[in-house]
C-alpha cells in the first residue's frame, strides 16, 4: 500500500499555522503524514508581544515560539514538526544547511511541497525560503548528489495563501475544503498566543475562501456547501488522466 | 448514474482538432459526451489551399470544411458537432447568436468547456470566441434568463493550446495524457487535408507535451511514460478535497 | 466654497453596496455629493433568490431589485442614485447611452470615480462597466462634444474591490478607513434581502482589510487601530506637493 | 527592384506626427513609400484650441485639423495621407469601414506597419486603433477575402510611443535613430499649431531616446552618437538569419 | 511638533541627484530632514570621465565622486549623506553592513523612504540595493533586533525612476511637482562634473513628466501649471481618510 | 576587417548544445568566432544516466560530460570552449570566479551574448547563470575595473530556449533559421550519449520553430521555407537605421 506523505516549508514558527494548518490536518486524516520544517523561530521579527513583555532573553523567545509551534503541531496531528534554527530578520542559509534540508526531503519523499510566495516586499525571509524550497528540492532530484540515495521525483509545490495576497502576486488555482477539520486549525490558531490579532483574521479568511469554494463549485446551482477552505497556487502544471 | 459532458468552442472549423483532439476523444472514451460547436467554418480565413486551386465560391469552401470538421469529429468520436456558420476573418455575434449558444450551453448542461487563449494578436477570432465563452456561460448561470430552464453550474473553461504559445500568454496548468487516443487524433488531423503543412507540427507537438508529462510527473525518478499529451490552461480555481 | 463630488458606476443595482458602500457613506460625511449610476438592476442575472422563488416577472424583480438599492443609498446617504435600466447578463450599450452617462459626468463634475476591476472572467459586465467608464470620461473630457458646456478635468478612477481579486488581477494601491461609517454599511448590507449569503462574506472583508490598513499605517509599532476598511485600485498616477 | 512600403495607422489627425514622424521621414528618405490613414481628424477631443476660440464648427474644426496634417505629411515627405474621417472620442467602425481598410492595406501591400500601444487608459480610441490594426491585418491575409487579389504576408506591427509609456503597458524593443530627419519632423510638429504646448515635450523626448540609443549601441565605450531616435515595440516576432 | 524625516538609498554616489534631488530639496524646503545614503562612490563603473583621464586611482576617484555627491547634497540642502563605501560593479553587502543600514533607519525613523527600481537589467547594483532597502526595513520593524530601541513602524518604500524606465518595469504612482526647487536640483546635478551628458537629459526629464502633472491634475480643462516633476512608484498601499 | 565575436554562458555542459547550437554553427560559418563558458559540467544533476549505471566518481562523470562536450562544440565548430567547474546543483560562484568570467568577457569582446530564461522554478541553477550573465556584463563594462584594459560596449544578450518555455516566462522575440546548419546541430546533440530522450523533443523542436519562422516571415502568403529554426529572447532595445 502506497504511503503518501507530505513536506511544509515555514519560514517562521507560526507560518504554517495559519497559511495551511487546514491542508496539514486534512491530509493527516486522509492518511498522509505530513512533516513541517520551520526554518527559524520567528524569534527576532514576530514575536512582538514576547518583547514587548520586556526582561527576555533570545533563548527564551525561541523557547516560547518552539512550543506554542509544538502545540500547533500536535493539534493539527502533523506526523513531524523539525526545527532548523537558522535566525530570522534576516533568514539565510548556508550550503550545509541546504544540505539538510535535501536530506530531510529525500527522507520524507514527499507527494507534494508546501511553501511561501514567491514574492513578499513586506518579508523578505517568505521569499527566500520559497527560493530555498525551489533550491532544495531541485538538488533532491540530482542523482549525483549522495549517490546511491532514493531520488526525489517531481512533486508539486503549493505555494500557501500569504498576508496581503494582491500585494505579493499570489494567485490561488485551488481551492480546498477544510470544513471536516476546521475545529483543529482553529485549536491550533489559539496556539499562537503571542498573535491573538490574526485569530480573527484567520478565520474570516478561511470563511471567505470558502464563498469562493462554494462559487467555484458551482455557486447557486448546485456549489458545495463548504464552510472554511484554504487557497493555494500550485507552481507547476499537474498531470492528469482526465480534465 | 452521473452522465457527464463537455463543450467545445472552436472559432474555425478545425480548430479542436489540433487543439483539443486528444481531450475530446479521450473524454468520450471514458464516457463523457463531447460537444463541439464550431462558431465558423474557417472559410475565409483558413482555406488557402481551397482558394489556392481557383474557381471556387463561398458555399463551396464552407461545404468542404464542413466535411472535413465532421469526418474529425467522427474520427474522435465526438458526440456532437454543431456549425453555426458566423463567419470568420472577422468573426462576430450578435445577441441573438449569443443567445443560441447559451441553449446550447444550457443543453449539454457541460462538466467543463474548452476553448481558445484569451489573446492572440495573430487571429483576432480565436480571443474573441473565449470573450463569447465566457460571456455566454455567465448568461448561462442567470437565474433571469429563461427563468424555468435548468441553470449552469460553475464548470471550468480550459483554455486549449494557441499556435506559438508564448506570443498569447498562454500558459499551461495541465498536462493530459492523451497516448491511448492518440491513433484517434492523428486520423482526425488527417481529415485536414487542406492543412497537411500541420500534421507533423501538431504530431511533434505531441510528443514534446508528453516529455512534459514525464517530467512533471517524476522524471527520470519515476515519471509516467506518457507518449503523447496536450496541454491547457484551466482559467479558474479547482476545488479539491486533497492536494 | 469648492463644492466636492463623487460619481460611482455600478453595473448591476447591488455592487456599489459591497464594493464601495464605505467610500460612498465616508465622503458623503466629509461633505462630499456622491452620485452612483446604476447602468442595470442584475434583474437577470443576480436576483437568484427571486426568480427561485417562482411566480414573477422581469418587471417585478426590477422593481424589487430597485427598491433595495434605493434603500442602500438612502442608507449610506448617497446624494443622488440614477438608474440606466440598459440590462444585464448581458449589458450592452449603444453611442446614445453612453452619452447620457457623458451628460451626467459633466453634470456632476466629480473629483474622483470609482468602478468595477478591469478584468473579470466570472462577470463580464463587470469590466464592460469599466471600459465605458474610461471611455465616457475619455469623452466627457472632449472640448468638441457638445461645445460650451464646461468640460471635465482628469479625475482619477479609483477600480473597487472586486470578488476573488486575486483572479481579476486587482491590486489595492489605497485603503481608506471606513470605521466611522461602518454602521450605515452594514446597514446598507442589510438592504440587500436577496443576498443574505454576502453579508458575513463583506462584514469579514471590512476586517481584514482594516488588519491590512493597520499594518501599512505602521503595524504593531504604531499603526493606526482602524476596525473596517475598504481597498482600491487608484488607475492613474496622482499629482502631489509632498510625498 | 523591390518596392518597399510602410502603412502608418493614426487614430487621431496629429499623432503620426508625434509618435513617428521620424519613422515616416527616414524611411522616406530610403526610398519607402508610406502611406498613413488617420482614422478620424481628433477634431473633438484633440482640438482644444480651436474649440476654446469659440464660433466654429464641426466642418471647420475638421478642415483645420486635416489641413495641418496635410501639412506636416509634406514636411515629412509622406508618399500618401488617407483620411477616413470617422469620428473620434470615440472613434468607432462599422465592418465596410474595416473592410475599406483591408483594400487600403492590400492596396499598399506595406512591408511593415504602425499603431499605437496596446493599452491606454486615458485614451481609448487608441488601444482601438491597434485593434482593428490587428483585426484589419487578420482579413487581409485571408485568401478569401475578395478571392483573386494579392494577399498579404506577415508585416511587423510596430507600436510607436504613447505618451506616458509606463501607464501604457508599453516597452520599447527597438530604438531608431531619426537624427538625420529630425529636421523634418520638427517641421512636421510645427505643423500642428493648435498644439504648441508639445512642441517642446516632444523634442525633449526625441533628445532623450537618443541617449538611450547611444547607451544601447555601445554606451561610452563606443555608442553611436545619435541626437535624435524614436522607440517602438515590435509585436511579433522577426526572422533573422543572423543574430 | 512632529518631526519629519525622509531616507534616500542611493547604490552610487550620483544616483539621488538625477533621481530624487526634487524630492529631497523639497521635502527639506517643507521642513523635513532628509538622510542619504550612498552604499557606494560608484567609483568603479559610474566615473568614466576619471577614469579615462587616466593617471588616477581607486582612492583618487573616491574622493572625486565624494566630493561631487556632497556637494550636490549641500545643493540639495540636505539634511545629511553618509557614505558606507561598500564598493561598486558589484555592490556587495555582508550582514554586518545590513546591520548598520538598519542602525540608521531606526536613527533617522524615516516617514518615508526612497530607492531605486526593483528591476534592472543593465545595473544589478540598483536592483540589489532595493532588495537591501526591503530587507533592512524589515530587520528595523524586528522588535528582537536590538529589543529596546524604537523599532521602525511602516514607511512607504517610494522607488525612484530609472534609466530607461519601461526597460525596467517601473510604473510612476505619484507625480512630485518640483518647481519651487527647480533651481536647486539643477545647481546639484551640475555637481556632477563626471556626467555633463547627463545634465541635458535629467532637465528634460522634468519637463516631461511636469507635462504628465499637468495632464493627471486636469488638463486642458485646469490642470497646475507645474513646470518641473519627479515620478515615484510607490511600494505599498497608503493609508487615508478620503479618497 | 571587423572581426565578430560572440559569447555562449551555458550553466551545465549540455545546454549550449540543445538550446542554441543551431545558432552557434551558424554564426561560426558566417565568420563570427563563438566562445562557450560551461559554469559547470552538470555532472551532479543533468547526469542521470551515468549515475544510474553505478560504480563511478564525480571526477568521471566530469571527465565524461566535458568529453561530450567538447565533442559537441566540436562538431558545431565552436571556436572555443571554456569550463569553469564551479559545480552544479546549485551552482554558486565567488567574487573571484564572477572576475574570471570578466576576464572572458573582455577578451573575447563579444558583439552578442547568449543564455538561460530568467526564471526557471524547475531549475534555479539556470537562473542564477543569468543573473551572473547580467552582472558580470556591467562589471566589464565599468572603466574603473583593471583600468587600462578595453571596456565592453553593450551587447546584446539573447536569452536561448528553456525546456517547457510558458513556464519560464520566456517569450522569443527572434527566430534564426538554422536551416543550412542543421545537421552539426543534430551532429552535436547525438554527442550527448546521456540524455538520448532528449534528440526526438529538440529535432521536433527546431522543426517547429521553422513553422514560427515561416509564419512570421510571410505564411501562406510568401513565408520563407525554413526547416528548422531556434528561438532567442532579446534582453535589450536594438538599434536600429531602418525598421
Amino acid at each position: 500500500m502506497k504511503h503518501y506523505t507530505a513536506l511544509v516549508f515555514s519560514a517562521h514558527a507560526a507560518d504554517f499555522v495559519w497559511r495551511c494548518g487546514g491542508a496539514i490536518a486534512l491530509h493527516q486524516a486522509r492518511g498522509y503524514e505530513v512533516t513541517i520544517i520551520c526554518l527559524s523561530y520567528g524569534e527576532r521579527g514576530e514575536s512582538a508581544k514576547l518583547w514587548k513583555q520586556g526582561n527576555t532573553t533570545l533563548a527564551k523567545v525561541k523557547k516560547a515560539r518552539r512550543e506554542e509551534a509544538e502545540n500547533a503541531a500536535e493539534e493539527l496531528g502533523a506526523h513531524d514538526i523539525i526545527f532548523l534554527d537558522q535566525g530570522d530578520y534576516p533568514l539565510e542559509l548556508d550550503r550545509e544547511s541546504k544540505y539538510k534540508i535535501v536530506d530531510i526531503i529525500r527522507k520524507v519523499h514527499p507527494d507534494f511541497m508546501l511553501s511561501h510566495s514567491r514574492f513578499d516586499p513586506y518579508n523578505t525571509d517568505h521569499m527566500y525560503t520559497t527560493e530555498i524550497a525551489l533550491e532544495t528540492r531541485m538538488i533532491a532530484q540530482a542523482w549525483g548528489h549522495n549517490p546511491g540515495e532514493r531520488v526525489l521525483g517531481a512533486p508539486q509545490l503549493y505555494l500557501f495563501e500569504p498576508h496581503q495576497t494582491e500585494q505579493m502576486g499570489w494567485v490561488p488555482n485551488v481551492l480546498l475544503d477544510i470544513t471536516e477539520v476546521w475545529d483543529k486549525k482553529r485549536k491550533a490558531i489559539e496556539c499562537m498566543e503571542g498573535q491573538v490579532h490574526l485569530w480573527n483574521y484567520y478565520t474570516n479568511l478561511a470563511e471567505n475562501r470558502a464563498n469562493h469554494f462554494r462559487r467555484n463549485s458551482g455557486g447557486q446551482a448546485g456549489g458545495r456547501p463548504a464552510k472554511y477552505a484554504e487557497g493555494f497556487q500550485a507552481v507547476f502544471p499537474r498531470c492528469v488522466d482526465e480534465l
